[in-house]
């Protein structure tokens, strides 16, 4: 399926080619490859050099220059009218219209992880800078394509390590010395890999991360693209119900104080309470511990963790209220104690509501159906937005199967989904 | 405190003395005593041996004979004017009228256990025998007292091993070959404490057993005497619902299939069940497990038990019945899989309802407020009752705690329960 794009009049035609992007990201899930048909490629290793390598050579023949800043984020640039986004200095262009638009994800992976979850985003951005070429169209703004460092996180901590220095949510110093499980730590792996850079990052004019979706929604709803208007700020806590453990034969059941027929409701009520909120509410009871959990003995003790997401800050503590007020009703209907303690709070990220609009707008033209959502998980783009406009770009995988080796989309949806971005970069970058 | 006893006119007076009662549970305690307070001497251990030639030394100055079955039951029994409850060829005897009454109970302990549980019932009867003894008063059965082997079940099982024995419910060579940790067999171990005996046990006329509660009913309730109905049969079921593990973030409210949110509402149902049947229910949720048990995955398999029991076999069969029904329910409403396996079954024991009246009756006329009630855990007395007339004398323990070294009963309980037991002896021996 190739797409013509003809986003202003008088700009020449510029097409995807599905089959091209198709190969490139078969190729790369060859490094790392599992038996099941997924990939194992995880931060900093030497199979994360060899995709990086492999992704790199492509953008220099795409005519990129290559810029790698000191947490090994690699940047390619494809420069435009206005420059490559750098002043004479080196520096990141003071002229926020010379800077240039991006696209970014990552090619690190779970250790049974899929062949798309981040190669997807880096490697739509490679196919639109091929895309431009093979056009042989010149962008008044540059087009960047981004490889953030270790944004899933298992082999070191913090998650969403590069996008997060990026942006400044993490100081560079303490990602570096982050230590593996075998004590390596970043700043050794880096090395170890010849991408610890000293490259100045660039400053982006717009961000643009295309993405399986990792949920169910676009495949249930029959929809190609998803126009992602935000991350779900997310809220977690730690509840814990103290009743009375009592042996379960001999205690009438109006003199118990079981935690766990409190617990229970209150996983109806966190039920409840997500349901029936707006803004893509969710309500999730992940985690139970029972105590002492013997089959003749009322459990005396239950511990359980609440995850709450939502698109609005404000939502997100109203449901956090309601919870709070069904924990008190509940102890004080069943004779237990109950405690709620936050542990987790990322606040919601909105994306830009005009390139929001913008990827509704392309998806429709281009004939690919197209609805909004959200996005549940975190992204790079969470980071990046912090620092630029930005938006997601959501594809429908199958069964919304993610972080698994049977991870799968079609050609046919990918490509769609690279359709839209390429209208949307060059929109962004004229 | 006293209790004159005068079941018949005619009889002399018996009393029993309640000092001399605590002091013989006190004395008997001192044996695995343990530093909180408690007692541990479990099974046929050599402490075991000393606390039964202790109690057994007290049979032979009350005037006992002393039989030793094959699993170690131990029976010491005062004649009667009808004899010893055995024929000339030393088989127990074939008119029912010359029968023993018994009480009984066990004087083995669990490894963190108390000083009540069981010991009571066997002094309670060394008191009656005393008590008889100082009125100078031959009954026409004899009257017996029972220790039975291994009721705790702690070091070896099956629990109740010497009352099953008794009445048929274990073959003797099953349960002398059953082997504790250390790989020593009970025939091992009751041929070391010297108690592996070769009598032939006595069948009885009437069987009573007198017991801490073990739970909080008479406490809350205010009820010095409890004239125990019967033990409540029990249905225990492993239950199992499957719905689908995802990701927290990605995955709508309305598209999931949260299996843990479908136990909480089967968690509720089984306590509606119980608080809605009659027969002394109970239905409990002690042990539960959830897959994968992560914070942000909703939950795909959740693995609990239930713990149904009652007074009569038919409300417990409704029971199950409804909870299968409302299993069937939640699996379509929430579009998950449940199923519901059986895994124990003991029927229901009633108690021989003159024998419960007369209990009731005896308390009342003695002053001792009295309430019916339903044994909600096993006892030797449900073995027995296999056999004979069979009822239980349950009396207040602090906060209804047992198998626990706190475990405490105050001197006036457990001598008005000894009251009570002395009257419905004398009533049944005649």
């Amino acid at each position: 399926m190739d797409a013509r794009v003809n986003p202003k009049s008088g700009n020449a035609m510029a097409r995807i080619n599905s089959t091209r992007l198709w190969d490139s990201l078969m190729e790369l899930a060859r490094i790392g490859a599992t038996p099941k048909g997924g990939v194992k490629r995880l931060a900093l290793t030497e199979l994360d050099r060899q995709g990086r390598d492999l992704v790199v050579g492509w953008l220099r023949e795409a005519g990129c220059e290559i810029r790698i800043d000191a947490i090994g984020n690699v940047f390619g640039i494809r420069p435009g009218r206005r420059g490559n986004g750098f002043d004479a200095d080196g520096n990141p262009a003071s002229d926020p219209a010379a800077r240039p638009v991006a696209v970014g994800s990552h090619v690190d992976t779970q250790p049974s992880g899929g062949k798309f979850d981040g190669n997807y985003g880096v490697l739509a951005g490679v196919e639109v800078l091929r895309a431009l070429n093979d056009a042989g169209l010149q962008t008044e703004r540059p087009v960047a394509v981004a490889i953030w460092t270790n944004e899933e996180g298992t082999r070191f901590t913090p998650v969403m390590m590069g996008s997060g220095v990026y942006c400044g949510a993490f100081g560079i110093e303490h990602c570096l010395t982050q230590h593996d499980r075998d004590g390596i730590s970043v700043a050794q792996a880096l090395a170890a890999i010849e991408y610890a850079g000293r490259d100045t990052p660039p400053r982006f004019a717009a961000y643009f991360e295309p993405h399986i979706e990792q949920g169910p929604v676009l495949e249930r709803e029959g929809k190609t693209i998803g126009a992602v208007e935000g991350a779900l700020g997310q809220r977690w806590f730690d509840v814990v119900v103290t009743g009375q453990d009592a042996h379960a034969g001999p205690t009438p059941i109006a003199m118990r104080r079981d935690a766990l027929l409190s617990a229970s409701r209150l996983i109806i009520e966190v039920r409840r309470i997500a349901a029936e909120s707006p803004d893509y509410a969710r309500g999730t009871v992940g985690q139970l511990f029972v105590h002492p959990n013997s089959r003749n003995v009322i459990p005396g003790r239950v511990e359980f963790s609440v995850d709450f997401r939502n698109a609005r800050e404000e939502t997100l503590l109203a449901m956090v209220a309601q919870l709070r007020e069904a924990a008190q009703r509940v102890a004080q209907e069943d004779g237990v104690q109950v405690s709620v303690d936050e542990v987790v709070h990322f606040p919601p990220c909105a994306f830009e509501p005009d390139l929001v609009a913008g990827i509704e707008q392309d998806a429709a033209e281009l004939g690919h159906s197209v609805m909004r959502l959200a996005s549940g998980a975190g992204h790079d783009a969470v980071y990046v937005a912090r620092t630029c406009p930005t938006a997601m770009i959501f594809v429908p995988c199958e069964g919304g199967i993610s972080h698994n080796e049977i991870e799968s989309a079609t050609p046919q949806d990918l490509a769609a989904g690279c359709d839209v971005l390429l209208r949307s970069v060059l929109r962004a970058a004229g």
